[in-house]
């Protein structure tokens, strides 16, 4: 029972497929190739819309990659406190924004907080020159807590990024498991938030290292290009991801799986619900629970060979992938019962 | 007949059959797997030495870790006009490097010019703080030109760094190529130049964006993992690469593989040598060679569905990899004889 | 009546004598003069210890140097949400730390807080290296809030930063402010927080654009010299800056004037007190107040020729200085006591 | 007889007197006094075209807001290699440019080569994005080398700069020697070379680190502002640097300054001309003389209290200043023929 991570499962086997008849020739390194031609229109016809794309080995270099193009270097970056890229990357962000900074605002429940920065930014501008200027805001969707923006909060964040005039970024490194959750399809989301640009990550959803930045603003689009050579994440051999890529989106096998992960973690929390043991603590839409446990049952799930990692105090996260089978969330409901 | 590069060729089936190995089982995420420790003793048998490593995606990325690792924001990189990191990185050293510079000092023969390279230290320590600081040299082996340091030359480049105590980056996108032509073991080449970092590119000798920063000097171990997260490389499958490269240095495969490449290029030359038309005005030690030609030889190869690079001028590039057969280079031959 | 900033107040007489003196002849340039050699040691007198310095002409800057000397690219600066550095330097910070990031913990009355830098150090440590290495904490005293660390709060910082091996810096834009109503010595100063760079600001003191970098850690000695040169603060006139500086410190100027404006600020504090209509909300120890009013109160204060900045919501600063007057408070007081 | 450097010349006293003025009151801080008002329109007088300003402390730091605010931090600085900020600005540019590159082409007369630079921007564009983005120029004017552009040469940058949509900085330290020297008016070089933005150096002119970033191109203004304050280099007391301009502006002192120093250096060129024990070795166009002469030469000059820097090898430089006198040329003069 491996809950510790989506980043532990396998890659998926239709994906190793793909790669495996990639390999049959060779081909145009640097993208050049076929099927990252092929990506780029499918994409499109994914999310309704003209865009471009660029491929990454990570979530965080994607990330990066689109707050770079975006953002000036005295720009200011807004974002909640939890977000990956506050915590998460290493201070990647702060390499590559070059003197762009990451301001935080969050509500309680772990969302971007509009009213906070509302204030900062008229803060901001009467302060002119002393502080940065807003420039581009990043949410995460699903949240780094698992958690959804509602459609009514997508669209006031939409509308906050106009009244502004920021950029809107998207942390999709759970892309899949949010607009399944949600029911949307990425177009009816693309239509909602019109963000300017998506990190749309593929590698928890059962693909090797292949994260896409999807741009949809388009005037950044040579830009874009320059960013992700000098962040070293030009692939001499794309082709290999793209190939993934195109896959994963057939016959919306994306969506297959990140349903099938967050269906498993729905069963999961109705199993810790049922316990007074344990406490699920957030909303558990997505494929990510936080539990709280004290120590003795934390040793307890851990003797008998459940995994999972320590997240604060006495908080823990369980994740489930398009891996995690019902026979692995029905022998954890057993090791349950047979704690009580 | 595709010379275009090493990159457009296939992924080396071994290889291909250990990421099938691993995607058997879940397992540890961000290089806590045992194929990424088992790796670092493998390399650490492989130069005879205490090593660290770190993986990357792209070579790009593998020496701009290692740059940034080593040189203070305030220092200075000394390195060849022709190098990679001076010409081809999009400017990834410097956005790396925070404030490094990249400084050129060549021979004619493009390689790193020691007198040019010693003046300028004397000025720029004459001059502090008005130049920057001296602090690193990264040399390419085999050269962009296809070219070796001799075992004098490296000696040289090491005394050179003792005496102005620089450290000593070693860029090897075809390292395998190096060593094989110059005849020498990773062991003794790590002897002779004790460099304190080597990119060791496995990509273009037959895996998937497998690079290996591999770390000599230990004081910069810690450094080298932060660096190395922030510069957005630290892959969540680690274990796909890791397992990548402990298949290509088993058996020495990544010596075969490149050795034949290297033997394709010295066959296609003696192929040009024996021509007026064409002119190969590089040394051909590894598997690269750069031909001079007219215009219309140049058409004809390419409507005889030969593939190559134009590198400028006059000149093009013609590269072997590990899947260039021996029936490709008596068909170019046939093609060749075939104009006269 | 000018409470906006001690920076809209004049350069002291003696300071542009000083600048006089200097001018009567030619002098080598890039602080080789005399004057600038004299300075290092006349402070060395003052703090009772070895130290070196390099000269800055605004705060902003002087902080950033020691900054970017101290913090690696891929470290954290621990100090507090309302630090000058975090909201009133445009975004300097981010450019001069270079990927370095700077990580606010407040306490409720704007000092830093402690504990939750404890907590987080031990989760960023845990991290490693998905979380950035703590590397400096930044302290400003006089603080933002016009207010003084007391002995035992200095004493538990220096602990915290030997615990946790992080480099200390303290923002003295206010420091002989603090320090006279401390009633403490730089000696006495130095000796219980043992800091490694100081911001030494005396243009709020009556000095045209001279502050110091005060270097204490001498191990960073060389690295100085090149941050300062690479910040584009190596002034070519510098004599006459060190002039100003040595003028200041003799007879001790330097705390006569900020002693001044503390007694300004004290007296004005007492008016305020004196009435329902105002309310000092800081500490009052040096010279700056911040007074809540109704904008009614306001709107009066500024017919009547009262010069004061607006802070946030109904809260308003007033800053004293060597040129505020005892008439100016007796003026304020009348004008306060007509309003009743 | 100190012919070091125009840095280590006083303070011209019309421009103390100026500061003593300013000194009479109080003003407001960060250049919204009404000195820095006015400025910006008598620098728009004197050169015919609507423009913005900000002030810097050093001609390194104005260089530096000009490339950043203009050069995306994927793009290219094209210069010479003997320029300023490749060379003596301590790597300055690489920190500012954050990810952008400095370019060096020259002429053998130490101009920017634009032959060269045309070849490389079409290599540059063909590589794109393995290249960074041509995105600059920057010329020095007077060069470093005491030299000028030609009117024909002037022309032919700015022809350059428009067909590659490159921006254009104007590095003038030494602006008014070389106007002077060209019998140029400030709207006539204006309106010749229509630059983007002019580093506009008055130290060396007898001012007090009183330089000034002329920004021609407006669609930055507001970056501009950003830049200037995240470079440390907003100074509260902005004053006291505006008011020493407009003084310097003022009856055209600033060129009076300069033509003095121009003819200064032009009657040693010709003291030196005479001899066979020196030779100039450049145009002597401006206020710097370099010459070559052996090092007994050096040694007797030396001792009879002649001041002057080595530049390299056998070659020295010479600088006359606005306080060079006559007598300073006669003395010369006779200590030369002693020499004989």
């Amino acid at each position: 029972m491996d809950f510790r991570s989506d980043n532990t499962a396998s890659i998926h086997p239709r994906l190793l497929e793909s790669v495996l008849k990639v390999n049959q020739k060779n081909s145009s390194s640097y993208g050049a190739d076929e099927y990252s031609q092929t990506l780029k229109d499918t994409l499109s016809d994914h999310f309704g819309c003209d865009l471009d794309i660029v491929l990454a080995s990570t979530g965080t270099a994607a990330n990066c990659i689109a707050l770079r193009t975006f953002c000036p270097s005295f720009g200011s970056v807004l974002t909640t406190e939890e977000s990956h890229l506050n915590n998460d990357e290493g201070q990647a962000p702060e390499l590559f924004l070059s003197g762009g900074k990451v301001k935080t605002f969050s509500t309680s429940d772990k969302k971007l907080d509009l009213l906070k920065a509302t204030n900062w930014i008229h803060k901001a501008k009467r302060m002119t020159p002393h502080a940065g200027k807003p420039a581009c805001v990043s949410i995460t969707y699903a949240t780094e807590w698992g958690d959804l923006y509602s459609l009514q909060e997508l669209r006031e964040i939409r509308s906050f990024c106009d009244e502004h005039k920021l950029l809107l970024h998207v942390d999709g490194a759970r892309f899949a498991n949010a607009i399944c959750s949600a029911q949307l399809t990425p177009k009816e989301f693309y239509n909602i938030l019109k963000p300017d640009a998506l990190s749309l990550g593929l590698t928890k959803n059962g693909a090797l290292q292949a994260e896409v930045v999807v741009l949809f603003n388009l005037k950044y689009k040579d830009d874009l290009r320059y960013v992700h050579k000098q962040a070293g994440q030009l692939l001499s051999k794309t082709r290999f991801f793209s190939a993934q890529i195109l896959e994963i989106l057939k016959d919306d096998l994306w969506l297959e799986l990140a349903s099938h992960a967050n269906e498993r973690a729905s069963e999961l929390k109705k199993i810790f619900d049922k316990t007074n043991r344990f406490k699920v603590i957030n909303s558990g839409k997505t494929n990510q629970l936080f539990i709280e446990m004290d120590k003795k049952s934390k040793d307890i799930l851990e003797k008998n060979n459940c995994l999972f990692y320590h997240w604060q105090d006495n908080t823990y996260r369980f994740v489930t992938s398009w891996m995690t089978t019902k026979d692995d969330i029905k022998n954890f409901s057993k090791l349950l019962t047979s704690l009580k």
